[in-house]
């Protein structure tokens, strides 16, 4: 990519600055990046979006993007293990992280900021303080690999019958568009009346009880066509479909992926929001929110189910007027004994924090919990970095 | 995918097996395997290419393959995070392995068999596992996800005049085949006289001092070939491949990755082998192999390179007649050093065992090591699991 220089030292000090690639005029905040054959190195506080642009520049992508990414850092990407909209495609921080720098709680700089693909050399440290948010040690630098940039983006926006039918046409999509299939979101009808009626934005097709927003990325522009519009095709002569619209210019593919990023902020528009963030197998992805609506009745204003179906990832998110502790009463431990039943997991891609750290097992056996509170005693003995976070109370 | 049950249950004790899937009628030896919806569910026990039959029998691949695939166990590919062939397109098993079973050295089952994609529950565990070569506990079963099939694959075995060449090549690969390039292999001239010589395997090409395996894996038959026949055009237009050959079908496509796969069996009849397995920057991946020829100079039988360009992983092997100490000394730590030196890894995929446990220290700095100790000390106090490999003798 750009001529700069890799980090001069792995082993000795942390000089992983380069002149090349500054991707914020303030350079205090935000520090530098450097970039070669697709591997992103910066420091931990360069801001997503802004390392998006810099990579795109030189013909890559990150892989990851997300609703935050105007003010998420990349360094807090990892402490959390981000998801987000490309997790289908180019799959976890797990696999894409190829190096990090952290500081432990005993100020030892860990360096394992390699740039390379395999490396079998040991235990695979880095991993420990990816998804870790921060209690393991503080992440100050990221080596990672960046997909070559695609040629051709597609966005198809269409309206699904029933939530039967949003699934059969996530299996045709998998087999239509295979590898350059790259999201497959999804949204229900309330979702869609509350980004029209908080953020006026219109719906592209006719009113239908889900939405699936499709987005393909290729290498060929005419073969990814083809490929789309005989999915399309199909689709809507089988009726698993009732409308659909095709972007491929930018301004189009933007305003249709605004529908599906934008639901959390018409979602705080509309009053108080209790949110959850659960895996489950996709099959069983929108059970819950008919039984919650069936359960709270009139106390909810909303309850919506959207989220990456592809991940099977359910962002359901239930208002109200004002918070109730009575509501949150029928929401919890409901919900997370709920997700627990179906094998799922009570936090898929937000993390833990310290609002989940008392319901982690649910989707943990003890044993696990002890095994995390040993490694947190083991890397944080005075229990110094970010306390009250991610580990249960008692474990 | 098949119709059967998924773990009975995750927390309560480890009925993980299922009647359906079945993958070995030696079922004492390689255990059961379950799969629903792309995800595999197995014991430790299952051979690699027994797995890759049953999910290919259900529309799915394994993550992994390798040459090794006959006789190796998943759970063993897990606990040394094989690399392999299929690396370049699927990633690492750090990405793929949804969730794993271990048996720790205080004899606690520790359950973290999840099958869902997403899942930041607290510290993800499973990773302590992958790569740690069994020194931290046993892997007993295994949740990985399974891509699905490619419609069409095709492999191009190409005649390249320099390294140069070679990387040239790779890179218009990239952008032109993109998301269907599911490997690029190299082996050098040395490589292909002695599956030659060994095992009277013919070179599909004319003689060239390089060869390239490029194989496609993609949804729809035609585009694919359109687009590797646009590409092997330029290509010879262009003079960085001097002669190519196209395989389509499955016999022929199984004969060109004969050359490839079959290198490590001609080595091993050629003589005493010395083999190294290192990650270096792509750039640099073969300016070993001359200058260990001019270093080595007679004394070797042959010095020849080959492996995973598009994951920057060379294999480099030297035969000679018989071992000897003192072409061993001019090997070592000559080629860590000289690895290290481009900051590259001492141990891309083959792992560490108790060979390279103490040349560990070339990729990874004292702080790196010691903290693996402390992690060692802490799952297995009395050292009883899989002692003397892996960490190094004075840590």
């Amino acid at each position: 990519m750009c001529p700069c220089s890799p980090p001069s030292s792995l082993f000795h000090g942390t000089k992983h600055q380069s002149e090349c690639g500054r991707v914020s005029p303030d350079q205090g905040r935000h520090g530098n990046a450097s970039c070669s054959a697709g591997t992103l190195v910066c420091q931990a506080g360069c801001v997503l979006e802004e390392l998006s642009r810099h990579v795109e520049e030189r013909g890559f992508i990150m892989p990851l993007d997300l609703g935050a990414k105007g003010s998420c850092h990349i360094g807090g990407n990892l402490a959390t293990n981000a998801g987000g909209l490309r997790f289908l495609r180019y799959g976890s921080l797990r696999g894409t992280v190829l190096g990090l720098e952290a500081v432990l709680a005993d100020g030892t700089v860990l360096n394992c900021l390699m740039s390379l693909r395999k490396d079998n050399t040991g235990y695979d440290l880095k991993q420990l303080f990816i998804g870790s948010e921060g209690t393991l040690g503080v992440i100050t630098a990221v080596s990672i690999l960046c997909p070559p940039k695609p040629r051709a983006v597609n966005v198809a926006f269409l309206g699904c019958p029933g939530f039967a039918e949003v699934l059969q046409t996530f299996r045709a999509c998998r087999g239509m568009l295979g590898e350059i299939l790259s999201a497959f979101e999804f949204m229900d009808a309330a979702c869609m009346q509350l980004v029209g009626s908080h953020l006026r934005l219109a719906s592209p097709v006719q009113e239908s009880p889900f939405y699936v927003l499709v987005e393909t990325s290729g290498s060929k522009a005419e073969h990814d066509a083809e490929k789309l519009s005989s999915f399309l095709e199909q689709l809507l002569g089988s009726g698993l479909v009732t409308d659909g619209t095709l972007a491929t210019d930018q301004r189009k593919i933007k305003a249709l992926w605004a529908l599906r990023e934008r639901i959390a902020e018409a979602l705080s528009r509309d009053g108080y929001v209790y949110k959850y963030d659960i895996s489950l197998p996709v099959e069983r992805l929108y059970d819950l929110v008919p039984d919650l609506r069936a359960r709270l009745g009139p106390r909810a204003k909303h309850v919506v189910g959207y989220g990456h179906l592809g991940d099977g990832n359910l962002h359901l998110n239930v208002t109200a007027e004002a918070f109730s502790a009575a509501l949150l009463g029928e929401l919890e431990p409901y919900v997370y004994a709920w997700t627990a039943g179906q094998q799922g997991s009570v936090s898929a891609e937000h993390g833990v924090g310290f609002k989940k750290r008392d319901v982690l097992g649910y989707s943990k056996p003890p044993e696990a919990l002890r095994l995390m509170q040993q490694l947190k005693t083991l890397l944080d003995p005075k229990g110094i970095l970010n306390p009250y976070k991610t580990l249960p109370t008692r474990a």
